[in-house]
């Protein structure tokens, strides 16, 4: 099995301030996922334009003061929604090429304590899997038990370090817009040289992606794999923007990444 | 706590061979749900032209031969994309009246055994009730841990058993398209009799609705309902097309309906 994630940096218009697809990208990765189709896989998606502006807008994830309260949960209805439209745009693109995808919603079955998976039922994605179904699934909004937040962003990264190291995937990849992990910021440095593997956050000499994404940009999908490579499950941070990455990455061929390994 | 089903007879136009809303009657029904919000709801709604032509098309809840089960996968996850944007409308048209609504897909969190609910986790609908949301739930295509079946169709009626049961609200009402049951055809004879109360299927001297609708129209949702008595659990059917009915049913006005009743 092999879990893949298509980030929200590359299916959607991230820095569009209304939820924008990125039609062109999502059609080539569909694509190429359909030319590289493995017996057994889950794509989990990222929010992108269609979840983040609207998580800050309504602060979602930080503590609900009772005179917001009203206001946030109208917040978290309009992200459900806008997350769901994005997914039956990921799920038709699939489709086209033919795979039977079948989406399924975090915040149909997950709760959240404090921002992190709390209780969640993997049993019906197992079932999909058996059955021969390709799960959808995504970074959406969700109940958070913690009585100061009330509720949560659920990142895809966060969805992946859990379905992760509930199914123990041969292999995880993470499409994203740059190759993989630099040792400085890619987008600012020329010379900014590629992390070929990273084992702990001290491998990082920079802060990659301090940034205002509800997620935390690059620095949370790195903790989140770091969590799951301690469990044994190692992944690829690759350019899922560059035609034929995707395509090689479920192949098992060569190209530019950042492993993140557990292995000391 | 109130469980109200939304027939897909009434917001959508059921004989349409595409999937067609019925605007008017859905953002009418909104605002009367909105006139008349309890404190607890939970609303559930049927699929209509939404899902039973394509549940027919593609034979879900058949049993399953090897040649066809491609076609029938790619068929599950069509009907799923459109009964979610079917769900899509529905909370638009309550979040429009302010309701706080939150969308829950079935397929993210139901099994089935032979066409009926057999795997569940009712906890996160719970959650949401207890934090002030409505949610938003449908009749929806679902997997099967049946070999021969593989898939089936969950109608909302048998949601509604199953959330009646498990959530014993004070009061269930279904919406449809008719005053209640009747004792001949109400569509055929215009001298039929609305019966006032059901017991038992011997009180029902006609076969209301043996129609090619998959979920078995009439009958079978009085024999959803009629299990859900016999758990305790009344409920009442009421005309949803009539205006103003939906906003009495959910007051505890008087109007016409037909009560389902379980104490002999």
């Amino acid at each position: 099995m092999i879990i893949l994630k298509l980030g929200g940096s590359v299916i959607t218009k991230k820095e569009a301030p209304e939820p924008t697809l990125d039609h062109e990208n999502l059609k080539r990765i569909a694509g190429e996922i359909s030319d590289s189709l493995p017996s057994s896989l889950i794509i989990v998606h990222g929010a992108g334009s269609f979840g983040h502006p609207l998580a800050k807008k309504y602060r979602i994830g930080a503590p609900t003061s009772l005179e917001e309260l009203q206001r946030k949960m109208m917040g978290f209805s309009i992200i459900q929604r806008w997350v769901k439209i994005l997914n039956i745009h990921v799920c038709d693109a699939l489709r086209k090429e033919d795979i039977p995808v079948v989406s399924i919603q975090p915040s149909s079955f997950i709760l959240a304590y404090n921002g992190r998976i709390k209780h969640a039922d993997p049993r019906i994605i197992i079932s999909y899997l058996e059955r021969g179904f390709i799960p959808v699934t995504y970074g959406d909004v969700v109940l958070d038990t913690d009585e100061n937040l009330k509720m949560s962003v659920l990142s895809g990264d966060q969805i992946i370090k859990y379905l992760g190291e509930t199914l123990k995937p041969e292999k995880v990849i993470l499409g994203t817009d740059v190759d993989g992990v630099f040792d400085k910021d890619p987008k600012k440095y020329p010379d900014a040289k590629l992390l070929e593997r990273i084992k702990s956050l001290k491998d990082i000499k920079y802060q990659p992606g301090k940034s205002e994404d509800v997620t935390g940009a690059m620095l949370g999908k790195i903790k989140e794999l770091l969590l799951l490579a301690e469990k044994g499950v190692n992944s690829e941070i690759i350019n899922a923007k560059k035609p034929g990455n995707i395509k090689k990455a479920l192949l098992g061929q060569k190209l530019k990444k950042t492993i993140i390994d557990g292995d000391i």
